[in-house]
């Protein structure tokens, strides 16, 4: 029986770890997927944005995120220890069934959920991109990685009171592994930023004319969403939050199967809608509904049949499609679509959890997406807000048009090609 | 000893998975191979095809492709429930030895075979590179993925009989994972669609001579490779089937070492064998010596020793080396030797089975090898035959030259460095 | 019981497979952050490296250096077999505690092993980058991965005594994953052939003025880091060498917290002082940060707290930005900065483990860093030296000047970008 246990207790630890280190993959999706989609001349800034905000997620989530979250210690403070004789106790009271609470090292808990913030940090990098000061944007990383998103998250996965004032579990809220909680987060603080940045020079002309500027690398863009999607099977896999027993790891194929099925979906609606209304078959837009199809099953991944999952993508593409040309409209500009993609499928995805899990109710759902939308909205809009009173958030004119690369960074992404080495 | 195999079915289902990934993964690595080897004018469109027609074959082997594969039913209805009580009678009977029958998630099952189906649609997008029209290619991928594929696969990996004639598995047939029926498959239905199709505008110039079209981005031809190398550890080794035991463990390791030593073996046969060959240490050449040395080894990973791999592969790289020659010769046009690495490598793996396994014979592996060309071959030519006279499978001669990108995508996959950004 | 071992066994199998499997991505990662920061008309030359070094170290730790470095057979005969009976006995004997030996695949452990030879060699490749032979690179790979590194890790991790002198085990020296064994030890190979190589034309000119020379591509570079980082969960994760109780699962989950943090408090610390410094928020700089951040910890990841993580990495961070300048003043021309992130901070890693860890002395670490140094870069000498005396090691001046990759790969690696296409 002993023994079991620590096989358990070893094989959930793994699977923990593994799916964190494809969570933190993604990192390199975001990163590979926003270089492609900008200019050349903002591509070493939006690469050192990326890095950067990885390492001030993870170091600000154990400063400080993880204990606001989750009530745990600071600095992972003995967390890492399980007391094996009274976790004994619980394990052979549950022996018969061999199911219950997950017992696991909680460092690989923390390793897989700090790999989370940085999830949602990327998505406001890439909505940003092309104009917002390096700096002012590391600024405003310390503040959402280390408060605005661990007290959301406090509210949802911690399961604490919103303010002391309700309770969202209590009213039928649910997001398995983070549509609302995680996409439309980033989204909702990307939106802030956008709206307080302006669109980029020559984006939107006087005349009402909407110019695309082609990203720079679209192998790079593609690379990028492969590696999202790959990453996505831990994001999502990872989040049934154990897999030592039969009913566990059934969930956790389900998963892995959904949110396949649901890329594709997602992929595969986004072009044909692509190429009915633009005539072409648009890469960006195969790629943003695949990332679309991936948002749109990230709040329930494992009631839905394959099938569900597939229409629910497809479903998930063609709203990304829709809105990214409703925002150009309304001149919001979001060089690489994020608010589209995990904005307005993240509150999709979550509005269709009820439709196959029964625990989720819509009035719920809607509570839940209000309440995520509007305190990370306005609290990064009030942090933007301090930002650029302070510091300013927005390059000069100037080094716009000259490109943020050489201006912040001094160094070219690709001095061999765009003709400026001497 | 229900604990066990909870256990138990937890580790196969959670090995399936880390397999399946791995090889989902290889589709971002014949997206980055391919965009690696075509010009930077036809790179939007082949990135364009590799996402569609992952998502497409993902889609299919959904809708009907398994079910023809195993005789599972559509969508997975039921198929990722296990029936605890008497898979527990089975599982008792081998309690003793804890070998047999590999029990795990049907989910998992689905997930890792549907990325199989992938990987041989991949191998078509590579060769007829740079002048196929895309929707003509993913008309075909729709069939190939859903029928084509599925009814090879169900008289192999399936056991049904061939048309309701022979049964290859009763002749001695042995395919571990794939290097016939996945690889030589798929370069099968490339080599009907490049007859039909022709090569490229300039290729072959009519006193005689064969003009080199190098490849724009070498880096990414090198990730691509690396990729599928990783990629190639799930795709064999999860080819075991089953990992939680001490004689599966063992196999399942063999077969991570051998697919190592085999590429290996095929990246240095091939650099000595172009050094000595051509004068030059041709990059492109040791890569397809990589992927040789990987496909020749597939047919039967878990018995040679990690010596006996590293030779097959070896042999593998120089056979690829000298294929792109000779086909080249023979003025059959494949951008990215796809046919020599998958095809003419596919069918030496398939030969070599018996020389380390006993259970497959040389009669069986001959028929077997043309049961699935023949087919695969035939069925696709018949295919590619009707899309031509119904839509036309080429692109015209000013869009060729013009480039695939502007034409069918609409977007350049390098604006900046490429001199067309206004 | 014997069920138990029966998984005990699969898993702990696994687990090296899996981590390898990450090990062997680094050789990915190491070609792309080499690729990126070399010029583009050296860069087919680099990945050709980077893949032929692979191969080769593959290749020659299974014809002998496994043997020389744990004293197996040659060519893993046998070792993938276990004696189960005899085994069983020894489980029984801990079957209270479930712990003691790792008992798996011997297949595994070769696989996980054999990817460390790689790493180590990749180290050197960046070093010598931009101006060095091919094929005497290839020459010296043969003789660094069949013999120096093994005869060195005979001493370290095999255990056997420094030429029957003195036992570094017995003397306190301890290095967990390999900072010194690994890194300083490449480092300390590619050191030698830089002294003997001289830098790059142009890079230091008479009047003592340094050039930078920036590489052609950071997205590559900084593609090549992330997957450095996700891998090193696996070189790091993997060196616990068990993960199948309670004690070693948690000590494999903080090796992973304490890597990804190293690697966070190393690259906020190198971008911040190189914003001091240099007033650019350099890129290559903070990638070299993570980097250096990640060797810091490996020597002993698992005793730390996520927080000293944090702060050893963020030393390494300063150290390397710190190293890379003194070489540069120095004239020792490191296209990559290899010396620094793996031999300066290697050696810092080595000196910190007796901060946390018990059984490590200091006086051990620096007779094992002695140890490890004077023995790789005299022989590497030697080697070196005898190359450049029978084949050169050094490309014409013209060649050099033209790009190494016209010159021994007859491939440009960016044909359509650098205006060369006829």
């Amino acid at each position: 029986m002993e023994q079991a246990f620590h096989l358990q207790y070893a094989i959930d630890t793994f699977y923990f770890l593994v799916c964190g280190a494809l969570v933190m993959w993604m990192a390199a999706g975001f990163s590979m997927l926003e270089a492609g989609l900008v200019r050349a001349k903002n591509t070493t800034e939006i690469l050192t944005k990326n890095v950067a905000l990885f390492a001030i997620s993870c170091t600000m989530y154990l400063v400080c995120g993880y204990a606001i979250m989750y009530g745990g210690g600071i600095f992972l403070s003995g967390i890492e220890n399980v007391d094996v004789a009274s976790t004994l106790g619980d394990f052979a009271a549950r022996e018969d069934g061999f199911e219950g609470g997950a017992i696991y090292s909680g460092a690989s808990d923390f390793f897989f959920q700090v790999v989370f913030v940085a999830t949602a940090m990327s998505i406001v990098s890439g909505a940003v991109a092309e104009r917002m000061k390096l700096w002012a944007f590391l600024a405003f990383t310390v503040v959402m990685t280390g408060f605005i998103y661990p007290l959301e998250g406090s509210w949802t996965w911690g399961g604490a009171d919103v303010f002391g004032a309700y309770n969202l579990g209590d009213l039928g809220f649910s997001d398995f592994a983070g549509s609302g909680i995680v996409h439309m987060a980033g989204a909702a603080a990307a939106l802030a930023g956008v709206l307080l940045l302006g669109p980029r020079k020559g984006k939107y002309t006087k005349d009402g004319k909407i110019n695309a500027i082609p990203g720079a690398n679209l192998p790079l863009a593609t690379l990028g969403t492969f590696i999202l999607w790959m990453g996505w099977f831990g994001f999502n896999g990872g989040s049934v939050l154990k897999l030592g027993d039969i009913a566990n790891a059934n969930a956790v194929a389900m998963v892995f199967l959904n949110t396949n099925a649901a890329a594709a979906g997602g992929a595969i609606a986004a072009l044909v809608l692509a190429k009915i209304l633009f005539k072409k078959a648009d890469l960006t837009m195969a790629l943003n509904g695949a990332l679309a199809g991936l948002v749109a099953i990230t709040a329930e991944p494992s009631t839905p049949t394959a099938l569900q999952a597939t229409i629910f993508g497809a479903i998930g593409g063609v709203i990304v499609v829709l809105s990214i040309v409703a925002l150009d409209k309304a001149k919001i500009d979001d060089p690489v679509g994020a608010i589209s993609v995990h904005g307005v499928v993240g509150l999709f995805g979550l509005l269709i959890v009820p439709l196959t899990n029964s625990g989720a109710s819509f009035f719920g759902q809607i509570i839940g997406a209000l309440t995520i939308f509007v305190w990370v909205f306005v609290a990064s809009l009030v942090v933007w807000g301090i930002l650029k009173a302070v510091m300013g958030i927005r390059v000069s004119e100037e080094d716009e048009y000259e490109g943020l690369d050489t201006v912040d960074c001094g160094l070219e992404a690709y001095p061999d090609f765009t003709g400026s080495r001497k």
